[in-house]
C-alpha cells in the first residue's frame, strides 16, 4: 500500500498537530492545516478566525451568525448557511490538495471524509487520557476563566457535531479510521514511528 | 512500557481473534478465547453455547431466557438475571487470569474495561471494512439463511448493546482503547506486526 495522503483527526490536546507536524518533516511531505483556514478565507471574504471556528461548530447555534450569515456574501452563498458555505469551499480546497498529486498530511477540518474516495491514502485518529490533554492545553494555550476539563469536553463536542452533520459519521468511531492511537498511552514519539513505519515499510 | 496483559476486541469478522492468537504465539503470551466461555460454564452450570451468546447480547430481551433465569440456579444467582450473573462470574475470571501475572492475550468479553486498573496492559480494537468482513464470515462459518451483511450488523449490534449495558462505554469509540487497527486496510499480518512491536520494543 503505498500512501501519499496522511489524513490526521485528533483530540483537542492529544499533539495530533505535533505527530502530523513530525511526520511530514520526517517524511518530507506537504502539511496542511492552517494553510487551508488560509485559502478557504481568502477564496470567501471571511477572516481566518471566522473560518477557523465555523470549521469545528455545528451549525444553526447561534442567531447572531445567521443575521450574519444573511448578508455576508449574497449571491455567492446562494441560500447556503454560513456554514454550508465554508463547508462547500474547504471540501474544494482540501480536493485541490488531494488532485496536486504532492504527497501531504491534512489535519482536521474532515479530510478523511472528504477524500474518502482517494486511494493511497492512510486515515488517522490521534486520541488520548483527559489528564494528558488537559495538562497539554494549559502548557500550550495557557489558563483562561473556564477549566481544562470543560474546554476539553466543550471541544470535543463541537468537533463531534460539527463533523456528524456534514458527514453523518461518528467522529472518533474506530470503524471510520485506518488506524487510531492513544499518545498518552503509546507516547508521541511512538504515533509518529508508526505512521511512519506504515507509510515506508507498507 | 511493559506490556504483560493485552486485550483484543473486535469486530465480528474483522481477523481479530486470528490477529490474537498468532500474537499470543508469536510472544509466547498465553491465550484466552473461548477458554474464558469454558471456565464461566463450569463454574455457573451453565452450557458453553448459553454462556457464549449470553456474552454478547444486551440483558432482558427474552421473556423466555427470563423464564429459564427464574429457575436456572436459585439462591447462587441471588436476584441477579442470567446475563449479570454470568458477567460477575466472567469478571472474576478474567480478574484471576490476571492476577496469576503470567503475560496474556485476552479476547473479547469487555477484559479491557474489567481490567481498566491493571497496568501493563494493552488495549487493542480490531475492526474492519463491511465488505471485507462479510467475505470472511461466509469463508469461515459458511453460508446459512441470512445475508452476511445482516448477520454482521446483527452481531455489531448486539456486542455494542452488551458492552454498553456493563460498562457504559460506547464499543469501538476510540478513547476507550490504545489501539485500533482497521485489519481490511493494514492487513492482519501487519496488524500483529505493529502490536508485537510496541510489546517487544514499547
Amino acid at each position: 500500500m503505498s500512501i501519499k495522503i496522511i489524513t490526521i483527526s485528533r483530540q483537542f490536546g492529544s499533539g495530533g498537530r505535533t505527530i502530523a507536524k513530525t511526520l511530514a518533516q520526517k517524511l518530507g511531505y506537504d502539511y496542511y492545516d492552517k494553510e487551508i483556514i488560509e485559502q478557504v478565507a481568502e477564496k470567501t471574504g471571511f477572516s481566518k478566525e471566522v473560518v477557523a471556528s465555523k470549521g469545528e461548530e455545528a451549525p444553526g447555534k447561534s442567531i447572531i451568525s445567521y443575521g450574519f450569515e444573511a448578508q455576508a456574501t449574497p449571491g455567492i452563498m446562494n441560500g447556503m448557511t454560513m456554514n454550508d458555505y465554508i463547508w462547500s469551499v474547504q471540501r474544494k480546497v482540501i480536493k485541490d490538495i488531494a488532485d496536486s498529486g504532492k504527497p501531504c498530511v491534512i489535519v482536521g477540518r474532515s479530510a478523511d471524509f472528504i477524500l474518502k474516495d482517494y486511494d493511497s491514502i492512510l486515515n488517522v485518529y490521534i486520541c488520548a487520557d483527559k489528564k494528558f490533554r488537559a495538562e497539554r492545553i494549559v502548557k500550550l494555550y495557557g489558563e483562561n476563566d473556564k477549566k481544562p476539563e470543560k474546554r476539553l469536553d466543550e471541544k470535543d463536542k463541537k468537533r463531534a457535531a460539527n463533523h456528524k452533520h456534514f458527514t453523518d459519521l461518528e467522529w472518533g468511531y474506530a470503524p471510520n479510521y485506518d488506524i487510531c492511537l492513544n499518545s498518552s498511552v503509546l507516547g508521541i514519539d511512538k504515533c509518529v514511528e508508526i505512521i511512519e513505519d506504515l507509510v515506508k515499510r507498507g
